[in-house]
């Protein structure tokens, strides 16, 4: 089984396609009706609920909702908003918060609470711009570099236990995701959603004794 | 004229205590009754303004008040959230982040878009756990983390202009700030609010074509 | 055509067996003995070829050697060296840094001279020691820490340039490395070298616009 | 007793000049007639030794010269090598990570060895080309990189004993060794080696139980 969030966007509706065609999946996200719409495209074992991750009960009731112990979850649940932080509105700066960085802690709070004895992989999606610094994106790399120093002090805790987080660290995609975050930015050489699902699939199996804990994919 | 939020606490209230000896100060927090009383214990030309900086009107009235432009503005306004995350409630998460990251933003906002050119040096404090990873300290990390991904960005849309970022990096302050926090660690080797901020104080004098950008103060 | 340094030993020895099953490859060290030996476990279109990467001559002839333009490059060649530094020789010392961080620069000075153009992918092999800072190794951290300044830098360089650079971060490998550098750690829980090998060639394919650019292995 | 290396050249020398005003000093490099043509230009009680780094018993004589045990080292030594890395010749390579790197860990580990358990500070002289990737100057970021990964690294081993490292992270200074490296850069704007010493000295005072370990200074 494995769970995805934010599946209804770029890189999760592209994982929910390759993942669904081999495996069992539940796909979450805020909006019922692209669940649906995208529910529609897939064939294979494809479960969806629709869950707000700023609410803890919504996250508890999605979870409930897995029949088994998920090997894997994707969090790819977030949002974007560019641009000189003196053009960004005090309501746009707090869902950017929220949608990337408060639903996390909450996400991964609930996660480490139920799965922290199992072999349960999480791979949590942030963005280059978690890792280095960007002008006209200095509140969406505020976001990603919190959820980066969530993650780092995560695995600390979670140092010997079974559960495995791995960072992702996606830079310059073509998904709708530009669109909607109002930027006007040439995205024709970006690779697609597709592409960073592949080759997040493909580095993802274990072996015995190790994995891959962390994975940056850039454009060429 | 110097500017400090988070004033009545910690580090805050130790430069305020020094830089009232020499500069008119106005001092910012959200308890009127804590400014009072900080204000009683300073000589000087002190001037106090209440101000929560989750919401951008007050963020407009406090700087509305300065009389003039502020040479210097000392963010210290923060709060501590520790422990596993398991254990850190919803809203304690909520106003962390709330406390450190949002409110950083709307203020940082409202200097940028202020006095973005203009000589005013704004020296953001956070912490070591802005700089590594630590465990029981996962969502404290996040938002500091966040912070300096902020600033960081910040200074490269800023590059060029006369205002200036400082990163201010304080580590184990034995202040009240662990006791409000809930931490039951001993604090007695930690250094004072009052010796972190004298070597702030002395480390800030820039010179003609230079300046300290970015200083970590640890315990001995 | 796939060339890989430090052939002869852990993570280099099982990438040249995993790749010699599907492609031709070239593999160099500096022990011809070991180069036979390796060769002799091998089928496939294999060729060997002594190096000494401090001496620029060899590294000219080395690529002469290549019948065509590499596809792929994995730079494994490096050594360790570990223990608090009052107890590291001159000696020991000095070779750390020629065999990690000055043959680097030379090996990717005359990759980049000859190859910027053209579509290569050469990854950087390091060690998560190139990532954090830790106690009784830090003059490996130190060269590992310069490799990845050197990686990260020459990145900017070749933008936009088909030339791309992959950086490799193994964690906590069972190799003979371990043994030859002196320490006496237990590595029964390690992973092998074949383990790492397996998830970096599953996770190299790139697509038409993306590829993946970093990758951490740590073992489970 | 104040000692400085690399003290004849950009800010070595103006902390010399700054340090000599009001304590001892013994001021290093590796050439004796510009340690004499400072030392000219010098009041108070200033020694020199000639010592050239990569030499350990050198650096014995150095340390052995001090009539005690020195209250703070500013360890200045180091050169530059700029331009794409195609242009850099394998014997400037070679010197570059031998002036900057090699001789730093032996430097270093005679210090360690020497002090670890005495109250010396050590102030470790880098750049910002140790915190970011730079075009141009990537062999230079790279022994950079070196060396914080050491000093970061050695902090742990050091951890609990009264011997403190300082990292000194100064940026854009205009100083001979722009000239001396070759490059054609207009420093007309930067900072000089006098302001940058002037504010590293007044950052260095120590409180009881906190010092600043880290300090990074820009160019207005």
């Amino acid at each position: 089984m494995i769970l995805i969030t934010g599946a209804t966007g770029g890189l999760g509706s592209a994982l929910a396609k390759l993942y669904s065609e081999e495996s069992p999946v539940l796909l979450s996200g805020r909006s019922e009706a692209k669940l649906a719409a995208l529910a529609q495209t897939l064939s294979g074992d494809v479960t969806t609920s629709v869950a707000d991750l700023m609410d803890e009960n919504q996250i508890v009731q999605l979870l409930d909702t897995l029949p088994e112990t998920p090997k894997m979850i994707f969090h790819c649940a977030g949002s974007g908003c560019f641009g000189p932080i003196e053009t960004q509105s005090a309501k746009s700066l707090t869902q950017l918060v929220e949608n990337n960085l408060t639903s996390t802690m909450l996400f991964l709070k609930a996660l480490v609470s139920r799965y922290q004895n199992q072999p349960v992989t999480v791979a949590v999606v942030m963005s280059t711009a978690a890792q280095v610094a960007k002008a006209n994106e200095s509140t969406y790399c505020a976001v990603k570099w919190g959820v980066r120093g969530l993650l780092e002090s995560l695995r600390i805790e979670l140092k010997g236990k079974p559960m495995k987080l791995v960072g992702v660290y996606p830079g310059g995609m073509a998904t709708e995701f530009w669109v909607t975050s109002g930027t006007d930015m040439d995205t024709s050489s970006f690779m697609t959603g597709e592409e960073a699902a592949t080759m997040l699939k493909q580095a993802m199996p274990s072996t015995k004794h190790g994995y891959v804990s962390d994975i940056t994919i850039n454009r060429q």
